[in-house]
């Protein structure tokens, strides 16, 4: 029998729980042993609960027990997270997580601290909820030399833009509707803003390029400055518009970033839609590979958890190196500003003024003057901008 | 370092060949040594292969080489195949195999023997080439019960399907240019009547349910009785008519089937095209989840191979019973004719004759007879079909 402890009972701490219980034949079946929650970590009140009698509210107790191997942290946050998840590999225990902030800000340091304490450190839960990308990533195509990964790994925002693009609705109205259902918090910024989808793509670009990318290195801009012409425009390119995490490789240097992006109908992100995620990895050998599924939830996000669990029972908590990366070494990284884009651009000038400073864009039928630019860096495009005395919309195009 | 050998050089084990000699630095870095061919059994002539050196022609002298601990099989089929993979695990080394028909026919004693010698046998580029999906199944959703799995696994069929939708085009026209390509075989009969796509799915629910599947249990046809008529009553659906395999585990009891499949739009099957593949799997606690990509290819499928060699490597060759199953279990299957479905049908009556038969059904607007029945066991439908004098198209729908 292994026992393990839960830190944080929140949605994604009592969706862990929920199936430690509810599938326990399943899971003692393929582990061949039982799992068993010998403590719930949380502050909280829990007297009533069936489970009444596990909670405990100083990390200390389980720390302490020898005879606790595993723990699936689900508290969110960085600062308690941070500290609890150190404690327990100290004690020699393995920890597997589903939260992007700590696994994105102090990843490094803590894989570096369970291979010295010879656990695991796994977090398949931290990008995509139940959606398997860290594990195909690493094992399914280790072979392959990673060229890029195109996330769409928010489900709010997505929603958002689904709302918009099928039911023409505004950012500010798809924004409430999404607060009404529960799918956007009170406070949408980590959300609309990017910086949800930032760690995730920052956690990704690290294990395929095997070195930590610090998020201040990943540009990022969220959907709030969409409009509906931008959207009309989009469609009549018979094309949508997500929010997108994405991360190029090229000759051994790497670009992160997150932005609003124009998915033309002939690339698989474009059909999808409302809360879902899915993540686009083209390697040099597969080809272009997606996982779809939901992306956020407690019982798909707990899944991935338990998922790790059980992989970490039946490889008795040993740390394995390629769910890991290093410090970032100088160079790897390239110039935001040197980066290539292709943009799609609104523009209250006339075509010719845009032909004149643009060269031979391709205009989009029907719309005053919007258009799409050849391939340029990132500084070409923001000097060509100024020259043509600002834009209304810039949005950069997936190809 | 690990030496290993390559059973078969056609397009996959040549492409193994490659990349385990292109991307040697990423997968020396990987799994911490360096991974060498020491062997490749072909009895044709490679002499003026630059590594003619390593042609063998008698599958002893690798079973013997006791430095050889691991042996990639891309011979396909199952006579010589069968035999060769028995005398290397017997020779107490681990295989890895793109072969779905062995995997699918021979699997449950292969795994047995793998086990009893201490070694690995790996299939993970048996289904959807270089896809991530038997790992994904057995690791990420381990905490999952499987409730089914839906896979569009034949590029070939998958090919003519798309253009018999998007150019109008006859199954005998799509399949010419298909042949054409190089996508379908001469003899295209393994994939137009469903039989690789049997194997497939074989091969997935044998996995989820623990125990093997024989693939005379699997009802299967292919889609060369699918019309012009077909195509345009789905397009009036908004829906697409695809190639599936599929299994579904109810209450511990599996139906496993392979048929044309109407596919709405609001399906994440709907828009895979081409020659691309996909596996959508619903689990009980983390819904659905779809596996996109290339389904074959020399490079796709050997990617998937090197994957498997890596892992092995990585786990020093140790046999892991999650990836294997039993043998059949009585009482495991369900009756497929007591099997429930919803059925698109067209017909040369009245709708009025219709009804009378099938009581209350959806007819599809625009054309003459044809309808959308309620859900209802295989035998219930063929007796309501007999009563109607016979139908002159039966494709189950995707609910």
């Amino acid at each position: 029998m292994t026992k393990m402890a839960i830190m944080g009972f929140g949605v994604v701490g009592s969706g862990v729980y929920d199936i430690v219980t509810k599938n326990a034949d399943t899971i003692t079946k393929k582990i061949g042993e039982k799992l068993e929650v010998k403590y719930i970590l949380d502050i909280r009140d829990f007297s009533t609960h069936p489970g009444a009698d596990l909670f405990v509210k100083d990390a200390d107790v389980i720390a302490r027990d020898e005879s606790v191997t595993l723990v699936a942290e689900a508290m969110g946050g960085v600062t308690f997270a941070y500290e609890y998840t150190k404690k327990m590999l100290m004690a020699g225990k393995s920890v597997v997580t589903s939260n992007k902030e700590l696994v994105s800000k102090k990843g490094t340091e803590l894989f570096k601290l369970a291979e010295k304490m010879g656990v695991s450190y796994m977090f398949e839960a931290s990008v995509g909820g139940g959606i398997p990308i860290i594990r195909p990533l690493v094992n399914c195509l280790a072979a392959n030399k990673v060229e890029s990964i195109y996330g769409i790994m928010n489900g709010t925002t997505n929603y958002i833009l689904t709302k918009m693009f099928k039911e023409n609705q505004s950012f500010k109205d798809a924004l409430s509707d999404a607060q009404r259902l529960g799918y956007a918090e009170k406070d949408p910024t980590a959300d609309v803003e990017g910086f949800d989808t930032m760690r995730k793509i920052s956690i990704l670009t690290a294990l395929s390029a095997g070195c930590e990318l610090d998020d201040d290195k990943i540009p990022h801009e969220g959907i709030t400055k969409i409009t509906a012409e931008d959207v009309l425009c989009a469609e009549k390119m018979n094309a949508s518009v997500k929010l997108i995490g994405y991360s190029r490789i090229r000759d051994g240097k790497v670009t992160a970033r997150v932005c609003p992006m124009i998915i033309p109908s002939d690339c698989p992100l474009y059909s999808v839609e409302d809360v879902f995620n899915a993540i686009l990895v083209t390697g040099d050998m597969v080809g272009d590979v997606m996982m779809y599924g939901r992306g956020a939830g407690k019982e798909a996000t707990a899944s991935a958890i338990v998922g790790d669990l059980m992989d970490v029972v039946r490889h008795k908590g040993k740390f394995d190196k390629n769910f890991s990366w290093e410090e970032e070494k100088e160079g790897m990284f390239f110039e935001p500003s040197e980066e290539e884009n292709v943009f799609f651009v609104r523009c209250d000038k006339t075509k010719d003024e845009a032909k004149a400073v643009f060269g031979d864009v391709k205009f989009v039928e029907g719309a005053s003057c919007a258009f799409i630019t050849e391939k340029m860096t990132e500084k070409a495009f923001d000097e060509k901008a100024d020259t043509l005395g600002g834009v209304l919309s810039k949005i950069r195009v997936y190809m």
